[in-house]
């Protein structure tokens, strides 16, 4: 499997998409191990090639939250990395053993500002997740909010 | 106070700023008035000039649940209409009576398209929005597993 098929957005010509594999680092990590923790300075953008990953918050200090399981190849996570103030909004678990590619901000700031066609399709892309994202949360919020009201009713 | 004023973007150039504002229309609605429901096509991206807008989505047919007041002019909200399948997520009402601008999708995204640098510039601005509004609802719904967790352990 080539390295660029990571990178294959929809919407990337071919030179895009091998702009971008050349700025990417290949890594691999084995099972259980935290890849970054919520809340610390977010420097690198993440992209799936192999395994399965865990995004994760904590509830409490004893409470962790899953958010969403990971497992298909060219999945990114990690994408506060791209976003003002730059500080991991979530946790990131490897389930299985993973290999997965890594994109540092500045690097990848420095391609946008070059190509800012790409640029805008990289955050339109990670607009589009959150706003999916922004949606499930809310569709979970409305499913405690009903529990709630449910027991007041009765 | 000039219409420019509502589109002054940080990063914007004023050549930038004064695109967007050619665009743009101006109108008003009066306090209660729904200006798009949750669930429709979103063919209007709104900025605020005066006024307070509430944001909200339905629990169910009886119960609505407020996300947010905007009352700062500037804002932006339907920004649904800037992302595929262009659906709002969320429904609007006047919570007083209020001033505001309207954007056609289709004329922004012919903006975004001959200046590309302006696109990038605003949807930047977008994922940033829906990744502060993800992390807040997130915030939301731990703290309706705490209260789930305490009712549980004693």
């Amino acid at each position: 499997m080539k390295s660029t098929t990571c990178f294959a957005f929809k919407g990337f010509s071919e030179q895009q998409t091998q702009s971008l594999a050349a700025i990417a680092r290949e890594a691999a990590s084995s099972k259980g191990r935290i890849l970054f923790q919520e809340g610390r300075p977010a420097r690198l953008l993440y992209c799936l090639k192999k395994g399965e990953i865990e995004l994760l918050t904590k509830v409490d200090e004893t409470v962790e939250l899953p958010i969403t399981l990971l497992r298909s190849e060219g999945q990114f996570f990690g994408t506060s990395a791209l976003i003002e103030p730059h500080v991991y909004s979530l946790s990131a678990r490897c389930k299985t053993d993973c290999v997965f590619y890594t994109i540092n901000q500045e690097d990848l700031t420095t391609l946008g500002r070059s190509d800012p066609d790409l640029g805008f399709i990289i955050m339109t892309h990670l607009a589009k997740t959150y706003l999916d994202r922004l949606t499930e949360t809310r569709q979970e919020l409305k499913i405690h909010f009903k529990t709630i009201f449910k027991a007041m009713r009765f």
